[in-house]
């Protein structure tokens, strides 16, 4: 089918790669500088070995719909500014899949007049090298599910999908996008102020305590009732990418904006909603959020 | 009068050398090897510029009492190894000052048998640069008042303190202990976890935040009638030392053991008796400790 990428971050990139070996891939770029240059060299994937494919890129200016399935993958924090680019034309956009991590962008979603809207999530671990080249580092799992309509491009998308990137098709959105947003509140904040790899909240026992604290803090905002499934979830991903740098670490150390908006600043909404207070949450919060403004400071 | 310091760090080192101008002092080291080197090169203060005292060192292992007063400048976490080779001999020991942070230190001291107990706080700012060497950074004040016992050796060094080392006698020392605990609870972790010098606390509105929280849950621990006498001590303190570096921060980064126990171990004792619940001493208290525990690791 026709598929339209918008956003060439790692998972972008990651996705017109591996999807353009059977699918009719469009990739766009919010530069024109990196549509270019994806036009001219390709995409390159970096694992074993590397390899290139061709694929057309446009600027996200130039973006006018006519796909059977568009994939959003840019961040959350960018994603008000994509939709505004594409409401007017969603008639013509087809189904929508939306990437973003957090559940904040649900409220943003749940308004656009798509016939069918999916989300999903993304367990593969990948850093984006340059404009044109990515990493993937981990081979995980990616879930998705119906948010509203048919199933039909999603079902097209899981049943044609490579071997090494599998789709799983899910029958609870909610489901998705809870456990990935618990496994983030947990290892992206921690690991990025602790400055350690994921497998470090587990071997210090200090650190181990803290992260219990703000798992339990995270379920009681979400009233979950299943917690050791979400317990399991933590232990898993600290102990399969024990020698990993999670993407907030990557991003803080980069200078980069991290996510923690769509992750923490997601759960304070809800915990006032609830009435709930959640000290260990809000003080993460507020520790990414003084990080990234010194980084703004010293820069 | 005849005046033995115990513990020859910054403080230590900058007690001898500030008080033996006017009286006898002898320093107590924890190695033979620091006691041969002062009683060979002096004890150098550095501020505008140098200037070496020469005075008496011994290895504590050598020490009998005998002195008029004893000053013991050790920290927290060495106090209980350092009254148990005293005890003993605490019928000699004279008038004895206690220069702990924190106020863990109190129920260690409540026991002795010496006649007169006094304990002090200090503001000055010192780095021990050798073992012999000291750099007097900040000029502050000095603070003791009588735990138990008679005034008169206290006044005697208040009176005769060098004009630039003044030591103010108080009535509470109950006063004196918690208003520089919880200046240290505030501005030590927090320092020490965000890497960031004492003026950042609140030029940096996400970390004022935080500090605040903290500064709030302390003073509900220790159930503090005058909020607002704290709150101007911990904002007096950041603006006084802005460009400083906090001890727990030099600690951490050099791989010393921090004073965490006696300060926030000290609260989280006290908010357990009270039953009050205290989660951003807790986390920053295992932080320090994660901190402190990869630091080993890593070494």
């Amino acid at each position: 089918m026709r598929i339209g990428i918008i956003g060439a971050g790692s998972i972008g990139l990651l996705f017109s790669w591996y999807l353009s070996e059977k699918h009719e891939v469009t990739l766009y770029t919010r530069t024109v500088h990196q549509a270019d240059l994806i036009n001219r060299k390709g995409v390159t994937l970096v694992k074993e070995t590397e390899e290139v494919r061709k694929l057309p890129a446009k600027p996200m200016d130039e973006w006018v719909g006519g796909d059977d399935l568009t994939i959003i993958t840019v961040k959350q924090y960018q994603l008000q500014e994509v939709l505004f680019q594409i409401e007017d034309k969603l008639d013509e956009a087809g189904s929508l899949l939306f990437l973003q991590n957090g559940m904040g962008h649900l409220k943003l979603i749940e308004k656009l007049q798509s016939s069918s809207i999916y989300v999903g999530s993304i367990e593969h671990g990948a850093v984006r090298e340059s404009a044109a080249r990515v990493r993937h580092n981990g081979a995980g799992a990616i879930r998705a599910a119906v948010f509203k309509g048919s199933l039909v491009r999603l079902e097209e998308l899981a049943n044609n999908a490579p071997e090494d990137f599998s789709i799983q098709v899910e029958t609870d959105y909610y489901e998705i996008l809870v456990r990935k947003l618990v496994v983030n509140a947990v290892i992206n904040p921690l690991t990025a102020v602790f400055q350690v790899q994921n497998g470090i909240l587990l071997a210090n026992p200090f650190y181990r305590k803290i992260a219990m604290s703000l798992l339990e803090e995270t379920l009681c905002v979400l009233e979950t009732a299943d917690k050791e499934k979400h317990y399991r979830d933590v232990v898993n991903v600290c102990e399969k990418t024990a020698s990993n740098y999670s993407s907030m670490y990557a991003d803080l150390s980069q200078g980069r904006r991290t996510e923690i908006d769509a992750i923490l600043g997601f759960l304070i909404e809800e915990a006032e909603k609830r009435g709930v207070h959640c000290p260990y949450i809000c003080n993460y919060y507020h520790m990414i959020k003084g990080k990234e403004f010194q980084g703004e400071v010293v820069t």
